[in-house]
């Protein structure tokens, strides 16, 4: 039996200092942004010894590699509603949520903002969002098989295709989408996706 | 008759030590992003008195808002092919090239880190969008009116639709797109416009 995720966390010391360590830096990015980022800060509000911080993490950009590895792993698992377009809504309204929370995404805007400067922070958030995208395919290969999209559709582009233009809101806008906007970027994913745009 | 944009520059010792000052600005944004951007620098690299600069611009804020500024007189105006798919794929080829442009595409990503922590920053590439997004508008606009996509279609929705994903590969990947992903892009978003996604 396997816990939800976000809700019980590997126990031990070890694993206590990350949750903490993290949860800092996570506050620190989201409240100030990456510039102000500073591992004895953080270690002071974790309430954990410097020494350890920079043992472990040993930069700035190790512990933001970090949170982002954690943020993959504790995220939520996809849905599945039956459908292909219910599934890209769901994924679609997973996405909003995440964007229009005020610390994820503050959090998201400094991560992607420090990525375009630091290539072990884009590293970093590469491989999140690979997390991410193939945690949320398997609905459009699913989608493929009973007849709701056309074989060879690229099951990543389209859940990349949802995401798209809610991150690209948010970061020319600076406005976090409201639920028309998700539900907007479902169903054209959804559209392009049925007329073949992303058969490869 | 006007020139072509970016042939011309109106004359004057003000007009030449703006396009001076905001090239130098591009440049360091480039290369180095907003967070090495100093006025004192700026001037030395266009050559122009710093007391001028700073009585001009006043901030570094104030500088990057008069690049977008200019940036958004300055780019290209949109292309009439006849249809409103030509349109889009023309308005993401010129995106397209943007961010794949070594000096453009760092200097976008530069901005658009700076406006996820500066909020003038944040204005000035909200105004920047809609200038460019008004132009190419008319595209769709013409299209609604050939009959080519749905009456009440949102045209700024699906200029913005062929943009989002181009970006959004950007700023997550770090990896400029590439000539299929422009040509997915509007193929997508016109697509889902016809799919009526965009009536409003």
């Amino acid at each position: 039996m396997s816990a939800e995720p976000g809700t019980v966390r590997p126990g031990g010391r070890t694993a206590r200092v990350r949750t903490a360590v993290l949860r800092a830096a996570g506050d620190v990015l989201a409240e100030r942004g990456f510039a102000h980022l500073d591992l004895a800060d953080v270690a002071r509000r974790a309430e954990v010894g410097k020494t350890t911080v920079y043992r472990r993490w040993g930069s700035v950009t190790g512990l933001v590699a970090d949170l982002l590895a954690d943020m993959a792993e504790q995220s939520l698992p996809r849905e599945e509603t039956g459908s292909v377009l219910g599934d890209l809504r769901a994924n679609a309204s997973l996405v909003r949520w995440t964007l229009a929370d005020a610390r994820q995404g503050a959090l998201f805007r400094a991560v992607i903002a420090a990525a375009t400067c630091d290539e072990r922070t884009a590293q970093a958030l590469r491989r999140f969002y690979e997390v991410r995208v193939a945690e949320w395919a398997p609905c459009v290969e699913q989608g493929v098989a009973r007849g709701e999209l056309p074989p060879g559709t690229d099951a990543k582009a389209v859940v990349r295709a949802v995401s798209a233009p809610l991150y690209y809101e948010l970061l020319t806008t600076g406005t976090a989408p409201d639920t028309p906007a998700a539900e907007r970027a479902a169903q054209a994913a959804y559209a392009a996706a049925v007329a073949g745009v992303y058969v490869s």
